[in-house]
C-alpha cells in the first residue's frame, strides 16, 4: 500500500542535558518519512519548506525512496522554526522560540500520483488544513491516521471534531486523550473517543510506553527502558512513521497487525532518542530494527500457570 | 515454601471521589497476608495492635488461612491510624491524620515456627525494626523482599542501607527509585540499587505498571487499564503479597517464575483497587484471579515479523 504523510518539515534548534544543536532538520513529517523508510514502504511526503531549506536533506530523503513531489518550496520564505530546550528528567521541556513562518499559509496540493494512496497520515496541523487533504483524496484511504494536540482542542474544536470523525486511528498522548474525553479513567477516555469516530485509539505514554483501544480490546505495550534518552524530540513522530510504513509494507489493517505496526513504531522510536534530531534514524539498520524488536518481545514475555 | 510477613495492622479511614469510609481496616500486613491468601500460601503475620483492634479482623484472617500468633495485642494502647484522601485523579492524595501509636516502639518478636522461614517479607517500617527481623531468623530466610519508602531514605540512611545490603528483592516506586540511587534513568537507577546489595530490583509505577531488573535482563509489566479505580489504598502491598505468595507456592525463585510473580502480583492488586479498603481483596475467587491473568496476557502478547 502506497502511505501519504502530509506535516511539517522545519529547523529545530535543541538543547538538552547533553549538548545543543544548531537549526537542524526537523518537523514532523521529516521524521515520519525517515521512520517510513527504515521499514521501506512506498512513501511520498506533503509539505511546505522556505527557499532557505538545505538542498542536501531533500536528496538525503529522496535517496532513501521518500518521495518529495509534494513539498512546496516558497523560495521568498523562511522555514517553519521551532525551539526548545529540555529539562533535567527530559520529559518537560520549555519552547524557546516558534517562528512558524511558510506553514502559517500551508495549502497542501496532493500530487495525483498520492490521490489514491491507502493509508494517509496527517502529522500534527490544524484541523482545516487536514480536511483539505482528506477532501483531495480520489478515493477515501482505507485508513487515515491523525495525530494532533491539545493546541487544536483549545483553537480549533468544531473543526478538529470534524477531522476525529473521518479518522480511523487517533495518536493521541494521555493528557490530550483526557482533554479530549473530559474523562480521567484512559478506558472511559478510549470510550468517548471511539464514539467521536476513531476505531483504534492510540495513547502515547512516552516513557511508560503505549495503548491501543479497539472496541472492548486494550493493548498496553511498555517502552524499552533506556540508559540514557539522548534527546526525545521525534519520538511521537518516528513512532508514526514506523506504525504506519509497517502497516504499509503488510497490507493488513487489522486489529492484530495493528498491535504488530505499534512495537515496529515504538523501537524506530527507541532509536530516534539515542542522537541529536534525526541523526540516529538515518542510520538504523533492518538488522538492529530486528535486535530492537526481540529486545521488547524479552522485555514483556511470561509464562504464570496457577 | 513458609511465608513471614512483618509489617503495619491499623485502621484506616479513605475519602475519595467516589465516596469515603469510618475507620476500616488497613495496614500493609494486613493487605499482605489478605493477598497471600488469595494463592493459599502458608502465611504467618508479625505485627502490633492496639486493645482497640477488632476481633473480627483476626477471625477473618485465620478464617483464611493466616497465622496471627505474631501479632502483639497491647490492650493499653491504640491501633495506627491513618487517613486520607484522593484527588480526583487518584494518583496523589493528602493525609489528612497520622497516629502512630502502638506502632511507635514495635518490637517485633518471631515466633518459633516462623523462624525459619524461607521467604521473608518485610513490609515498610523503620529500617531498624526491619533489620531486628532478620536477626531473629534461625537461618538466612531464601529470599528476603523488602518495601520501604523516602521517608526512611530522608531519615534513616545509614540503617537503611545496611537492611538494604542484606536484600534480594526490593519494591519501590519509581521516584522512591530515583532518590535511592540519584539517577533519574531507571535502568541506571536499577544498577546502582543492585550495588547496594539487592539482586532483583521492582519498581511499582502504578498505572503505568511495573519494572523488574536483574543482571541485564528487564521485564516491564503494563497495568491493566480500569475503567474506574475506585480507592487505591493498599494496592502496592497487595501486589507484595500476591508476589511473595506465589514464590511461596511455586518453590521456585528462578528469574522466569519471578517474572510470573510480578503477573500475580499485579492481577491481585488490579482486584484491591475496584473497591474501598480490603473489601475487594477478601472476595477474589480463584476463577476471578485466573481470569485477571489471561487479560494480563491479552492486554501484552503480540507477533511481529519483518
Amino acid at each position: 500500500m502506497k502511505l501519504l504523510v502530509v506535516g511539517s518539515m522545519a529547523f529545530d534548534a535543541i538543547e538538552t542535558p547533553f549538548g545543543k544543536t544548531d537549526k537542524t532538520l526537523g518537523g514532523a513529517a521529516t521524521y515520519i518519512g525517515l521512520a517510513s523508510s527504515v521499514l521501506g514502504a512506498e512513501t511520498a511526503l506533503v509539505s511546505v519548506v522556505g527557499g532557505d531549506f538545505n538542498q542536501e536533506y531533500f536528496d538525503m530523503l529522496t535517496s532513501r525512496g521518500v518521495n518529495i513531489d509534494g513539498v512546496e518550496i516558497k523560495k521568498e520564505g523562511k522555514s517553519f522554526f521551532w525551539s526548545g530546550k529540555y529539562h533535567n528528567d527530559l520529559n518537560t521541556r520549555d519552547t524557546l522560540a516558534t517562528e512558524v513562518n511558510v506553514l502559517a499559509d500551508f495549502t497542501p496540493q496532493i500530487p495525483e500520483h498520492s490521490q489514491e494512496a491507502e493509508i494517509l497520515l496527517l502529522g500534527n496541523l490544524d484541523p482545516t488544513v487536514q480536511l483539505s487533504v482528506l477532501k483531495q483524496m480520489k478515493k477515501r484511504p482505507q485508513m487515515v491516521i491523525l495525530d494532533t494536540m491539545n493546541f487544536w482542542m483549545n483553537t480549533a474544536w468544531d473543526k478538529l471534531m470534524e477531522m476525529i470523525a473521518q479518522t480511523d486511528v487517533i495518536t493521541i498522548n494521555d493528557e490530550e486523550a483526557r482533554q479530549l474525553s473530559n474523562e480521567y479513567s484512559l478506558v472511559r477516555a478510549a470510550e468517548k473517543i471511539h464514539a467521536m469516530g476513531p476505531e483504534f485509539v492510540i495513547i502515547k505514554k512516552g516513557e511508560h510506553g503505549a495503548l491501543l483501544f479497539h472496541n472492548h480490546n486494550v493493548f498496553a505495550l511498555p517502552a524499552l527502558p533506556l540508559e540514557d534518552v539522548f534527546d526525545p524530540t521525534g519520538a511521537g513522530d518516528s513512532f508514526a512513521g514506523g506504525f504506519a510504513a509497517y502497516l504499509a509494507k503488510t497490507e493488513d489493517l487489522s486489529y492484530e497487525n495493528i498491535k504488530s505496526a505499534i512495537i515496529i513504531g515504538s523501537a524506530v522510536a527507541s532509536f530516534t532518542v539515542e542522537k541529536f534530531g534525526t541523526e540516529r534514524l538515518q542510520e538504523i539498520s533492518k538488522e538492529e530494527l530486528k535486535g530492537r524488536i526481540s529486545d521488547f518481545k524479552k522485555l514483556t514475555s511470561f509464562e504464570v500457570n496457577i
